[in-house]
């Protein structure tokens, strides 16, 4: 058979990395890097020799026997560079967010689907085995009913120029929330506070009602002094933390909780209470360490040669640029705002 | 000279500490322990075998040779403990939240004023060795310009039956917030979950608007697997984290931060950023580990016999519910409230 | 029932916490507490204004109705105190080492054979909750065969003037090893350094030979930076770690090991190994959370009234004493020394 | 100027490394790898696709353009492969330890020394940012007199087949001591365990005294459920713990320790001491976050192409290679051995 051959569009922060994981792909062969910066690009063409190094697009969208590329340049230029991709019949990997707006989001959606090709967002973290452990726990109700989800990641840097922090780290836990959740907010309210002249919100407190009192928040930054990834997810059976800034045991299952006494009570028990604490055992599992962007490349590669449907497809890209649409709505206008029936799961 | 005299009111979680404390101190000697539950004071009786157990409030109330209360009893009891022991001409030293509303504050500062008695809010962790140490920081201006305040205090229980997790939990970090920043936010925005038939909420998230894009945000839970108690003060020239979780090195002072490039660009530079980053030392200092209770408790007494203000009197108490009240009201309304200039530093 | 009266002797830095807890278990109180250093006692006569304090011995020992001494002074006075007491018809609780050689020991065992007196050793760690969970795994065999014991324990401080580290924080390790394995080593090799004029050993490694390849390693110091207090068993089927410093999950269990691959290779394999390794979860399980030195008093207090055999009695002090012993002969010698059957479990 | 090249020799655990880091200096090309396993290589292809992979050493040794070999191989042909390496006139990088005897290493350092050919033993960490940093605290006095140096290096595997754990994972221990402490030990004990039937010491503990009461000690074990890399250096000034598992602040330096009160006592005094502890600061420099590996072939390239002797050259190595040899006899042996002073620093 073959080669599945790919190239990659953008080599600046994660570029190589695709670069790398798609080379390590026995059906997979990096054909060409695309990037206007050419300084960069020489020195990395020591290691990869037969890639081929390019500023220059159509040199990418003519070529016949390339089957796909991949994207990680800014966010504005996803749009436009996925659309001329996904015309001239590539398949289209791309880094999150999708796109910059729900509009442009749904276009690709529609273009994909008329050409059978496979549109699939980076939603790198789907693909991570610690979450997918956790996502495995949820659906099995090992959990119970998930009371809230909460998710903290701060750290110093990387400012971006044209994004705010909700766009940049926030995609991220957005796109952990949807997949393990599998429902789309009721209501977001977003408050945050720009420290540079960009005015693009660099601290950012993200908060989401769902049905039955389940609470979402996310905290990211660009100005903590401490590196933060940490996600906890509060069921009414078992609590879960992931944290992927340990380097082992990044997943932590509680067996703590709380019950509600319902019997009656009739004298005044101002020390006492109704509610019942569990403190049992917490297990650290075993999972999956493959890195995560290794099976999301892998997974890539499978669904453009099934013609399956990608697990994070442009659906789930634009459900998660909902969000971040209504969460910006809400940044500027200091309201609590619904997201609509329509953005998310039906 | 003799011993100052102080009868704790209220021998629940926080009493005992209490007793404990003035016990200790060398000026001080606790006469009465004053609680309807007779039968959790029997046992306690072996250990301080000369303290009056007490369910009779009035006894206290009528020694005249008794120069303190401490109280510690739900909050809602806060206002008429407290009134009628400085009517009584005592002394009062009073467990956080001070009142249950502003204008019991209010009132309870204007009593304590016209009788020269002193009332003093136990916001203990302004008593605190490594939060004074901090406080000196920002005073020296080691931290620069501040430009965030983030604190999370999570863990599982113990859930309150009279006030939400803010009032609870929350009013510690009003407390520290208000003593560090020495400003009264403008803008405050709460939103929470309840889990239970309560329907007081065991979740929230506070955020609150200072001048000068300064952005406060507090995090209280009762339902966390994992107990967590940080702080993380962000300035221009340094950040400082507070975990009073770790047994030792509970400060840490990172030389990190960011700093603007002002020169002109002129091309456009997709990868490259006008803002660079600080990674210098980190210092853990030494600081004062006296039990903050001890400090309180010692402050208290040089206060009521001096007639100084304490650090932390009813206006500090004042400042703290003010914000508890506005929190509670935007977590009904789901409304950014306003914080007036009347309820804060003038 | 009339109270079980006890009297503490010596009140430097753990008398105490025997004061403390002798006092609040409910069938016992402290009578007396005796010690030759008046200054110290004068501040703690406020907490307990009933215990009488004297610096008499004949005191306790001539009071007819103490039931009990509990000893915590320096080594070298542990055999006359004890002895005198045992004389007196008291029963003896006695802080680790049990005495300064083990002739000693032994004579303390007869003495209180002979008049059916309680005499009992403050292994306090026997008494932890953790470290019981894990003598009850190994007992179930969930560790399978045991490998290796490895202890650290080791701070900044305190220095001792009249034993080395391995007397003062070895004991503990010493008696918790003796109660985990159930055997006493056969072989014992001690080295150390002293960095004061008193040439005691502040930094000591003590390694233990046991049967069938079973290896036990204690490093404890007075000169270190951090403080660890960690134990390490590995088991063919499983193996602990138990953290005395974390404040929660103590102890955890590793689903780990190594599985020898006995098919018989005949090509040479440079690359590969006939080892496998089994990486699985880990459990931090529930433990018994109240205070070990509580729950030994408690014992203590039952084995007194019922004429039961403390779990760590004589034997178990002799035992530890044998193993220092050696330890010290060692340290001086260097040389590896046995340690004979008669010293141990037979 | 021409590339250098450089031939890869061994293709397993570290070889990848080799190839990586060599193929990244700008001035270096990886010529060849060579391995017998040929499986093994295929999967390589794909990434460096100009590299040579051959089984024929000779290939490299005949290529009058090769100028060095990097060998990665089981320890016992080292010296086979080093010493017709440099016969051929080829400088060599070589993995450690060095050789399997010292006669070994001291024939390599004289082919070499008569051939003008570069020597370097892979003594990695000697070439880690956070070591070279503790090594200048210690060349600047910062430390003060060193009193002990700490070593923990544990895990769960990779049993060798060939080496016992001390050659495997102590060799690194051994290297970085004789780095940062510039002085061989006066006699070094050793003592270990074996768990598997190659009764090669799976676990052992390595004792060293130098002069003026300074220990070492070193902690190896293939066999324990938890990863630790931790070293902890005392002196009088200061004390630095070096954490190598910490993905931040590996380094922590400890205002710490103890001072000796020298005036003369008179009284006995039981509970108060001479000795005196330092509880200052700790702080957490910057260091250098460059991998090591990089930096080792940045030099073994400077070396090579100036003539100069590098940091970790034959007699680095040699000095490693004796202290294994008398810790194996140690082990054999039970007994306490002197390591000469012809084996070390003169």
């Amino acid at each position: 058979m073959r080669q599945f051959r790919v190239g990659v569009i953008g080599y600046g922060y994660w570029g190589p990395n695709l670069v790398r994981n798609f080379n390590d792909d026995p059906r997979a062969e990096v054909a060409y890097v695309c990037d206007p910066q050419v300084a960069m690009l020489e020195k990395h063409r020591t290691r990869y020799r037969t890639v081929k190094f390019t500023d220059n697009l159509d040199e990418l969208l003519l070529d016949k026997e390339l089957d796909a590329v991949a994207i990680a340049t800014p966010v504005d230029t996803h749009y436009p560079l996925a659309k001329a991709a996904l015309l001239a019949g590539k398949h289209v990997f791309i880094e999150k967010p999708l796109c910059r707006t729900s509009a442009q989001c749904e276009d690709l959606i529609r273009i994909a689907g008329e050409n059978n090709l496979t549109l699939m967002v980076d939603h790198t973290f789907i693909y991570h085995g610690p979450l997918r452990l956790i996502k495995k726990l949820i659906e099995q109700a090992d959990l119970g009913d998930i009371l809230f989800f909460n998710s903290v990641r701060v750290n110093l840097g990387n400012f971006q120029r044209d994004v705010n922090v909700l766009w940049d780290l926030g995609a991220h836990d957005l796109a952990i929330m949807d997949y393990l959740l599998g429902q789309s907010p009721l209501e977001v309210f977003a408050i945050g506070s720009s420290h540079t002249d960009s005015r693009l919100a660099d601290i950012a407190y993200l908060t989401m009602k769902f049905e039955h009192d389940l609470i979402g928040h996310i905290n990211v930054s660009w100005l903590s002094p401490v590196k933060v990834r940490q996600i906890v997810i509060g069921g009414t059976k078992r609590m879960v933390v992931f944290d992927d800034n340990s380097q082992v045991e990044k997943v932590r299952i509680y067996d703590k909780g709380i019950e509600t006494m319902n019997q009656p009570t009739t004298a005044p028990q101002i020390y006492s209470s109704r509610i019942q604490y569990r403190h049992g055992d917490m297990i650290a599992p075993v999972y999956d360490v493959t890195e995560a962007l290794r099976t999301a490349v892998r997974h890539f590669i499978d669904c453009a040669l099934s013609g399956d449907l990608p697990l994070t497809d442009g659906h789930s890209g634009l459900r998660v640029v909902k969000m971040l649409e209504q969460a910006d709505q809400s940044l500027a206008s200091g309201k609590v705002l619904p997201v609509g029936a329509e953005s998310g799961y039906v």
